[in-house]
């Protein structure tokens, strides 16, 4: 049972789809697919932009979303508050992009009024892209998006480019209304089916920019993908097995509704943070930028990596340890995709009994109870 | 059924694989799998070199092996040939590498002898990397690797960069024997699985010229890649139900032993020549420089492209069609990968319905008893 941030569980339509036997990738027939899953995509980002899939991962998307609209030297604003951040100033660094970086520690927020100071202050316009990641995965915080991309629409020039890889498809990301120009995410998050896929959505003023940038790129050039989407196909050979999985996930998530999807995972979120808390563990981050696909527990009782590791043994629960120097300091609980009340409820209760495994004091029952009363209310 | 040159026919053991539940990819269970995969696919490649596994297509592992191991502006010797030759020369240009190309007709090999003398030429040892395509897939063409290759050794500086993508697994490409030093491949053809992979060999000699390289990477840097490699892991997310499906195709293939899958491919090769020449097809390259993974038919009796429709509306058996300036002028007839002597039987029996249908004039059985014959001596 994974309760990780991706690969998330993945529904028996899904697997059903992977095990089919794969037809060419130039047959009329996976045209077909590819024409209802682009719709169905465009649905899923609320969007009207072209919205491409590469066979990547969410990395390569992201990285796709940055080098096909900037040029060598400019200037990119790059928030960072965990290992996904830091990530894409890496990138923006390794192609010469001149990157200002705006921090905070991991486990708090952005804030948003030092992008409004720093974009206020680049009245010359330098600044080409701001590039922040929505759901920062390794601390489970939610950046406040909205806010920060107010600020980039009243600094007139430059692009957002935001790595919505788990909050997309848990948490409303409206790209249109909002005016996003660059959303990447990967398939093993929100989408419900393995890893293998990534997509890229790209605004007109996105691909404005990408006819005057001119960092090398072939396999991640979007040129292709957008000229080849326009006639159902795709530049280089894509996993059409992965095709088939996200044909049915999409369905699936049209026949939910995006209202419900992003209602159960806040529930989800809400139920696995009041459970966390009646059992007197303390949570990573704080409930006003609690990220809606993942919980990160910063446990004192006992050590993350002990709790991690009798949840697997004798639960077969799979929880995500702490990433780079939060290794063995948290665990996170991962509530993304195809996770139901009752997912939450077993991982509580496996938790609860882990901790009495490990002689840990707490209160026996209270964390079932907060996440019932969250469930049940709704 | 297909019949082209990749998605090829994916066995049973692989579809069933790949519809199991995905793992975490940072659990012991996936490294198991990745240190049994990794192991075969240095058996497989014949080398103690490192192989990485990507998550992307062919031309992304192509890409990788071409820009981790040069700096902008060094001179790259290109072949080109065919469709994806064209392809290697493309990506060359988009990070300002210097192109200097061997071309040949497309449906004629390389001239091995073009490449010495450029070689030779080079006195001051300006030619950083020789780039080939071993089997040129659109036209059907294998290019004399080995000889070519022994010309870039008596050069001494360049490295040899190439294109196996439909030689690997069904022609020796002995890698350490021949000391090539970069050579990719993708999952969808001779590995017997779908699309989403792909595979980059790596010599000693290459990694110390990835040391001063300079192009701008990150998802495709295979750095991390080797980092992580090394202790079973993967730098991003990897498609896990891809690496469920090749752990099951690599016992396969082990257990089938490499002379005999070349042996298999060789005969079906020649089982495919002997039936189209019986019929009176022209074919569209010289026997002794076939591909072992597909054979290109250039028919004048009738169209490719209603060839290729009957094929596949009658007899549900997909082959490919010509690609660019060949488009409707070729058909290619896959014979790569999960393929057996039936399957052969079956695509020519299938061929002669359609000449009949078409009311094409030809010898009729002759197909099948000369491809008979082939597959019969053995």
């Amino acid at each position: 049972m994974l309760m990780i941030p991706g690969p998330t569980p993945v529904p028996e339509q899904a697997l059903l789809a992977l095990g089919r036997h794969p037809i060419g990738h130039r047959s009329g027939e996976f045209s077909e697919i590819m024409a209802e899953v682009t719709e169905n995509l465009k649905w899923l980002h609320q969007t009207q932009n072209d919205v491409l899939v590469l066979s990547a991962s969410g990395t390569g998307a992201m990285e796709a979303g940055i080098i096909n609209f900037l040029s060598a030297g400019d200037r990119v604003l790059v928030g960072s508050n965990g290992k996904f951040g830091q990530r894409w100033a890496e990138v923006a660094k390794a192609y010469n992009l001149d990157v200002q970086t705006i921090t905070a520690e991991w486990g708090k927020p952005l804030d948003p009024e030092q992008f409004r100071q720093a974009l206020e202050a680049d009245t010359d316009k330098q600044i080409k892209a701001v590039i922040i990641t929505h759901s920062e995965t390794s601390t489970g915080v939610l950046n406040d998006l909205e806010t920060i991309n107010r600020h980039v629409k009243a600094h007139g020039e430059a692009l957002i480019i935001v790595d919505a890889v788990t909050s997309l498809g848990a948490y409303n990301v409206p790209i249109d209304e909002w005016g996003l120009d660059v959303v990447a995410s990967g398939s093993q998050k929100g989408y419900m089916i393995p890893p293998g896929l990534a997509f890229v959505s790209v605004s007109a003023k996105a691909w404005k920019a990408y006819e005057t940038s001119n960092l090398p790129r072939y396999y991640l050039d979007l040129g292709p993908y957008r000229k080849t989407a326009a006639k159902n196909t795709t530049p280089f050979t894509p996993p059409v097995n992965l095709f088939f999985a996200l044909q049915a996930t999409l369905r699936m998530m049209k026949a939910e509704g995006l209202e419900n999807i992003f209602a159960r995972h806040d529930r989800l979120k809400r139920a696995t943070r009041a459970a966390v808390k009646a059992l007197g563990l303390p949570l990573f981050g704080a409930d006003d930028c609690a990220s809606p696909a993942i919980t990160a527990v910063a446990p004192v009782s006992a050590e993350a990596e002990q709790i991690r590791s009798v949840m697997k043994k004798k639960f077969d629960i799979a929880l995500a340890g702490g990433q780079d120097s939060f290794k063995g300091k948290i665990f996170r609980i991962g509530h993304l995709g195809f996770v139901c009340d009752r997912d939450v409820l077993s991982a509580i209760a496996a938790l609860e009994a882990t901790l009495q495994s490990l002689n840990v004091e707490f209160p026996a029952g209270a964390g079932v109870a907060a996440a019932s009363q969250v469930l049940n209310a709704g």
